[in-house]
């Protein structure tokens, strides 16, 4: 793997999961594979799980890892080509970008949408142009339309799980529910899209997405999945239910509605096949999803986050073998 | 020890000291107890000392440290039960715990007063949420109403000066005095407090506390210790002075004066037994303590700040025992 | 070398750029020549390539680094003696630095001037003080004045260059020419000085600094250049060109004049010996040069700031040998 910024990066997901699974057995294995390299880990905007367990899968990997928040401790920087930078930011990603590919063997970065210009959004200028002249392999911790890492370790969670159950369960394959949720802020569809679009890639589904009208998302990211507008039917016999919100995709960036009969309660839960409940977090609680819901046996959202370490250190190893 | 939040969590405060002090003489000593464990540093508000001084301490016994300023980096924290999410906080400390105790053996939290209302800061809800949630062992590096790493410091640096001066000094326990000094802001009660207990717990010394009219302490933690309101008499034939400016405890959180006449000064020094002169950092120099005293031979702040390193080490030990 | 503040520290400049030279071949070479050993990077304002390219040197020799960003994570320091701190600066500079001398073995510090008090920020008050009470070996990552390992660097790169073209370039000296740029805000004087005491130091090329009228620097750091103020007349023959911008000297911390004529344009390139262009970054682009030329060969400016690794790990490598 020479990067890691989308599914289209990854020859086999479910080698992908089960190292993944293989580290959370066993997470000093590779112990020395990383040894002498270095892991430089920018943040264009704040992060909490991604930054730390992204810090301790490499150092897992025997690799150093050094956060540097551009936002707080650096500057602004230039992604336009032919900026003439009179204006406030401080420096071009063409010379901010292979500099840091000098001091780094691979380098991570989270940038983020503006949710005001959907094409510019979705063109994924920064992160292209980071890729493009940074020179090293490039891991996203997201960006303005995906968030990979997520996905992946959505997918080992959804594994675990059903590896735990595999003797109950002896459907071909489970149903994952896609649930919006209401919020109180205008959120990027990067967790949604990239869900989408890797549980499409991974075949081993029945996926159904269930939004209110208006909340469509980008078909190049949903094409294969069920899309059903009432939530409750939605929800029928559900073996997982991953709860997000997301902004307007076509009207872009927008809040049009904050309903909280789509907020997943325990009343809803029923409708289900006792499913799991994620979400990527921070969930907004009582919001999103209920007290009862979150704290129930049914919700597997720290499990998933804990995961986060594994997927992260599964990806890496992958392209540090690349070396 | 399973966790280090106050007095009440160490067996033997005389053992510990003589730990930190063992690690002072020889750093490495224990170079490879924390190999393959980690620690993480989260700070709900900023710290220089404790900082550096916990992460030298865990990296002398070959773990590593991860820092999280939670205010800069990452989000608002909601410590309330049953909080509906729709304001500023991002999210709950019920969800965030046991991921960062999925992610990391020990985790060390520096949370502040709001001192506005007592009752709240006085049940210490945001450290014992996180205990409560987080699963892993909690080391406290200040909390709303203690700061114990800085008492177990300051009980390491009063043993160490009264062995170097124990041919000298005959008395059968050092006396020791708390004094109030004048700041310009309001100032937390967390290290008096934690001082108050230490010293009470250690129960090796003359403990005089000393302070305006209206500047009591919580009794909880002066409970054992005279109180005597005017200061010079309380000083006098003091082996070691610490100087500490708190607001108001009765009518919380607030400044009812700042006569400059509480600032420790040569003049009043002479009315000590040529008493040490402790401060926990940081000291607003010519408002709390005069610069004369500052730079004379008497005071030994810069060696208690460097105990701070042994203190943690000390403490980190014996919860990697645990683990 | 027990300190690095300025050229003066150095006994033989290209002693340290070979050194510089032999880690870029082999960065590990002395990788435990600093186990057991701490570096605290101190930033009372930000950094990028000053920051990282420090960590990745002190991790090259098997040190730790520790980073506190002092205004960010920390507060206000006092460096006035006598101060009556009843102001907004939390610590005095006499109380931290003593103590930031125990936690680490070798403490490196960027400070700034105010560009306001040309005798304040010429006495380097800061990092002067911060040297006389730290009590271990310091080294600058810019101060109000200087920034010598940037120096220190250019002349690392200047050297790889020409021995790189040593068979088609037998001038016995190269043509170094210091250009200052326009740019939008007032900046330090430093890397312009320390670029001139440096080259004037190390005495192996002819040395033009150009400028505008009243963009004179300092003469204790120019003294020994030629300084012609037209550009083009400066440019001609160059072998070199560092591009800068300063504010002005004498009458002190002022934009006179942003004349875009004075930026490095592709047709001015054209007045030189096919120069190889310079740029301590981060650069404005097409305000201090032209898109054209920081996009062609010409440009060394990416090889440069890659170099700061290997000069900042020739410093600390000849520091940590007189622990």
């Amino acid at each position: 793997m020479k990067q890691f910024i989308s599914v289209h990066d990854v020859k086999n997901i479910n080698a992908l999961v089960e190292k993944a699974l293989m580290y959370k057995a066993d997470p000093f294995k590779d112990r020395t594979l990383g040894a002498d390299k270095r892991i430089g880990l920018l943040f264009l905007n704040p992060s909490l799980r991604t930054r730390l367990s992204t810090q301790v899968a490499a150092s897992n990997l025997g690799m150093e890892a050094i956060v540097f928040n551009v936002d707080k401790e650096g500057w602004a920087l230039e992604f336009e080509e032919g900026a003439i930078m009179s204006g406030s930011s401080v420096e071009h990603i063409k010379d901010a970008a292979p500099i840091l590919g000098s001091y780094f063997d691979i380098l991570c970065i989270r940038t983020f949408p503006s949710l005001k210009n959907r094409e510019d959004d979705y063109s994924e200028l920064y992160i292209s142009q980071f890729i493009k002249y940074c020179g090293v392999p490039v891991i996203s911790l997201e960006s303005a339309t995906l968030h990979p890492l997520q996905s992946l370790t959505d997918i080992v969670t959804i594994t675990e799980e059903l590896q735990k159950s595999k003797i109950k369960n002896q459907k071909s394959k489970p149903k994952i529910v896609l649930t919006w949720a209401p919020h109180v802020k205008a959120l990027p569809q990067c967790v949604a899209n990239s869900f989408a679009q890797w549980i499409n890639a991974w075949g081993e589904a029945d996926f159904v997405i269930t939004h209110p009208e208006d909340y469509e998302l980008s078909e190049q990211f949903t094409k294969g999945a069920t899309i059903i507008l009432n939530q409750d039917e939605a929800l029928k016999d559900a073996d997982f239910v991953y709860v997000k919100n997301w902004s307007t995709y076509k009207d872009y960036g927008k809040i049009y509605e904050n309903d909280p009969r789509w907020m997943l309660t325990e009343e809803k839960l029923k409708l289900t096949n006792n499913a799991k409940v994620m979400h990527c977090l921070p969930v907004r609680r009582n919001v999103e999803l209920s007290d009862e819901v979150l704290d129930s046996v049914n919700s597997i959202v720290t499990q998933q986050a804990g995961n986060r370490v594994w997927a992260a250190q599964s990806v890496i190893s992958e392209i540090l073998r690349t070396l």
